[in-house]
């Protein structure tokens, strides 16, 4: 047991009713395409679409009642700034989001959905922090970093926690790595669970900043990061790195096209709407079978925040 | 208690193991939408993607040793096709399914890859039944059919056996009806399980048959069904139709339009791939928001066995 882990513990008590338990399914067919066991801890079945929500949770819910009266803020376009918003509207405090001009309509409408209030800037890292900025010192708002921050870690850790104890004796748990927040926390919670498990994150092989980082030994920033996961197209964060480093068994890189044919399986044998992000767990237990013959392996499905309206594949508009 | 929930029980108890306790799950913004609390029994993530499992797994498990080992047959394109070849598979006995010579490549595929034999016929009921005819008289394979049959109602029963469980209380519980297995099954494990329940139907406007038959006192057949929903085509079968005669509160018919719509809806907020059957009790749950203001509904979600090259909306690919 480690203070990490404590605080995964914490977490767990402190947002539990405000997050879904989400369920742990198994497809026998995938089981036989892959040679072992798979464990699918469904995320994308979580509220907002993804395991944001737990970290985001976790963070409003630590803050104290004067620091909450204040409200919180970040700077995303992804599923932080849904997740964010959703769990400050649960205790009813205001929400900031800093969002680039070129962010989706589909993503301002839903964060306004959760009755955030949306601030708009350049789509620059420098314009965005000037905005943030200028929402915290206004309003007194606390920022909430979207994964390098201790409460974000903590929080995320707690979909392994439940994975652990619905999927008992698992050898290996795979994982997407962006940010880090969520590889970070599930490492955390596997290990203090589960004896002798390995944790593995999964990474685009045109965003690999990660496994490049982990083989020299520093952080390095992704350079031009090109995927299909554009979940996954941030750095890893520092403090997320640190864990990493000390608690992960490798990084397994995969292409867009692994990505991609392991999203349809998932729509199409299990019925899950995952996005690309959330599908490079299943394409890396695939690009990796030899490793994983046999054994019981975890899947974090992390979200299903997918445009359904374009999708990766060939797709004909049935007459109706 | 009735002798037909004794056999919903004894049917649960056959089936453990063979067949998913699938989740129910639940979605705040649909609740918002609908102003009631809905809990979906998603069985788009049982076995072969549908509740048809539960039935055909039922059936084959009742058989005698004897019968057992001359197999099962059956004529169908749809989901019962591959259920019966799963269960069949699962039990290690001979199936023959019967199949149209227009059924689409990929239902065959998915029958052979359960390891049954495929005849094909003509695509007319009297060769259909012709063909089963011939293989049953060669084989002794046992005919399982799909829905008017009551080991095929009592093992489809056990989808709301595990519903009550997992939603206590619930007032309403909303189910597709085509050939009426479900419906009927659902409505002998409900009442028996939740009082004061009403259990209804929901049916596609362009194949209402059972709601024909309901005002008029006997069985219509359905003539020239035309809907998006292809697993609700069928007529109400006879046994089926005396157990929802006696037991079922409503027969509700829902457009098209409106089963996409919320079809979709349960793709994006829910992250669930449904079929269009499967997706007609939501569509009955918006379309009759005034009866269910306020209360507990459970819905049936039967099935996810969609085409995903072929959706009934617009979809761009998007390049990778």
């Amino acid at each position: 047991m480690s203070v990490e882990f404590d605080a995964v513990l914490a977490a767990a008590a402190r947002i539990e009713g405000h997050v879904h338990r989400t369920p742990v399914l198994t497809c026998a067919t995938l089981d036989r395409m892959a040679g072992a066991s798979l464990f699918f801890k469904c995320e994308n079945l979580q509220k907002v679409g993804a395991f944001k929500m737990r970290g985001a949770a976790n963070a409003v819910l630590s803050l104290s009642p004067a620091d909450a009266e204040r409200g919180v803020a970040t700077h995303s376009s992804g599923n932080h700034a849904q997740a964010l918003a959703c769990a400050a509207r649960a205790r009813g405090i205001p929400a900031t989001i800093v969002m680039p001009s070129t962010a989706p309509e589909v993503k301002r409408a839903a964060v306004a959905g959760y009755g955030a209030a949306i601030v708009t800037c350049e789509p620059t890292l420098a314009a965005r922090e000037a905005a943030l900025r200028e929402v915290v010192a206004r309003t007194g708002a606390t920022f909430i970093p979207p994964y390098d921050d201790d409460r974000i870690i903590a929080g995320q850790g707690t979909a392994a926690l439940e994975l652990a104890d619905q999927a008992p004796g698992l050898d290996w748990v795979l994982c997407p790595v962006g940010g880090g927040g969520l590889l970070a926390g599930t490492a955390i919670a596997a290990q203090a669970l589960l004896p002798g498990v390995r944790v593995v994150g999964a990474e685009p092989e045109g965003a690999d900043d990660t496994a490049r980082s982990l083989a020299c030994g520093r952080r390095l920033p992704a350079e031009n990061p090109r995927s299909v996961c554009d979940g996954l197209l941030t750095s890893v964060g520092e403090r997320n790195f640190v864990v990493i480093q000390r608690r992960v068994h490798a990084i397994w890189t995969v292409s867009d096209d692994a990505v991609v044919a392991a999203m349809r399986l998932l729509f199409e044998r299990m019925k899950l709407v995952v996005e690309p992000s959330g599908a490079i767990g299943l394409a890396a237990a695939f690009a990796h079978a030899g490793d994983l013959a046999g054994a019981r392996v975890g899947i974090i499905l992390s979200g299903g925040n997918v445009d359904l309206g374009r999708l990766p594949w060939p797709v004909a508009a049935r007459e109706s």
